[in-house]
């Protein structure tokens, strides 16, 4: 992963976005939507007339580890105010208005955002008040409108759960993480040399007791085990566990079993293992 | 869009996962974990072993309108219990374990979570308590890990922002909506013809008041002029506008104004206009 901001104390770079809460209500708001914005490593909140003090105790508390946000907040006495250093300006909102502008996703905005950054153009996100949403004078300030495609019968999120959405998405239009890998530990993957030993060691003991004795569908029984073994994706370790597992289960605690020396005992996996 | 959920108050489709919410604290979290749930048309709640009730005055109230997900929410003993009857399980987790596991973004998940629904499985995503996160026997019960990728300075998230988020990409990867759209609340788009006459009488109003004098610049301005009125995407609605504009600015109150029947009169525009 890329993170956007390597010390969570410097500002975020000049290709962050600002966010603007426009006349937020309440203090504790002001703090959770500070702790979204730095869960997405931004740090750039502008707050325009906030009904209540957002360094309050209260405040803080909410913004849960994300105070410096809060400190680093910029006060305005008004939207235009807010905006005048900014080139692209996107409102988000939760009801469609009688206004002519682009609409998008939070994920369309995201590369807008970015796009725009690169091209060295300063960005900001509006976000309205609590209850009402921002004011129509206020999207009219943006170039385009964000909205949030979620359950249309029930869309109504809180201040900080819509700043974190859109951060969200700018957040991972920046990571540079593959979407899935296997979490390993550090274990070495395993090689199919290292598969097919282990393969060989397990059909030679189930050809021994007998389990694979139909010639007809042994073929497809060890393409299937095969198969099974190999979706797991397994380390090196996995694989010496599971040669002991077979061992054990073959052998165990039984009279015959073979001493470690003898030829064709159940420890010449371990010599195969590697070569 | 397409929502999951056409009734709200129906359960949503079988395709849908079930969030297991593991040995939530705070009845309150629980209550805005369901609110996160529906915003994503998702209503299967279940609860592994809840310190407090999941169905308090509190909890309805954090609920805030998803009070249905909290009446319709199982509640079980253990996560074994709450998983029984799914095929593919995936939990979220906040730090990395002493686990070989895949591990994926809630993006990533939620392509194999409906895959995984469109070939019949019933699947589930589980979230740990509020402090400690998921134990590493709740991890084990699962075939991979999701892991939100954010600022990993202050990744901390609270358990309705965790739902939230994995909810959120679930119900984009089912939304048919394009990522961006103008909003016309209706309003025809103007076609080229419509444009064309604009372009006109805007440029013949500018010859005529000397703005396009400069005959070498003339056709680089005239080009973009025209860019400029393209780039917006206007209806037809503001095209009539920006004729009313340009003949206004022309002639205003005029005493030479010409009068609407004579030939060449600023009211020219209004004829070509559909034509």
């Amino acid at each position: 992963m890329t993170p956007p901001t390597k010390d969570p104390n410097a500002p975020a770079a000049d290709t962050a976005p600002a966010f603007v809460l426009v006349r937020p209500q309440l203090a504790e708001n002001v703090g959770t939507a500070a702790r979204a914005m730095l869960n997405c490593g931004l740090d750039r909140m502008r707050l325009v007339a906030p009904r209540e003090d957002w360094l309050s105790e209260k405040a803080i508390a909410a913004a849960s580890g994300a105070e410096i946000v809060l400190r680093h907040a910029r006060c305005y006495d008004s939207t235009e105010a807010a905006l005048a250093d900014r080139h692209r300006v996107l409102a988000t909102t939760a009801r469609r208005r009688e206004m002519i502008k682009p609409v998008m996703t939070p994920r369309h905005a995201a590369g807008v955002i970015r796009a725009a950054a690169q091209g060295g153009q300063a960005t900001a996100v509006l976000f309205g008040p609590e209850r009402t949403g921002l004011e129509n004078d206020d999207v009219a300030l943006a170039d385009a409108i964000v909205e949030v495609p979620l359950n249309p019968v029930h869309r109504s999120l809180n201040l900080a759960q819509a700043v974190l959405l859109v951060g969200y998405e700018w957040f991972q239009a920046g990571v540079d993480q593959p979407p899935v890998e296997l979490l390993t530990n550090g274990g070495e993957m395993a090689d199919r040399a290292m598969l097919l030993t282990f393969f060989r060691h397990l059909e030679s003991e189930l050809d021994a007791c007998g389990f694979l004795r139909n010639a007809d569908k042994r073929p497809g029984m060890v393409r299937n085990l095969r198969s099974l073994f190999e979706r797991a994706e397994l380390t090196r370790q996995e694989v010496r566990t599971l040669h002991g597992v077979v061992k054990e289960l073959r052998w165990g605690r039984r009279p015959d079993r073979p001493r470690r020396s003898e030829g064709g005992s159940p420890d010449d996996w371990a010599r195969g293992e590697e070569g």
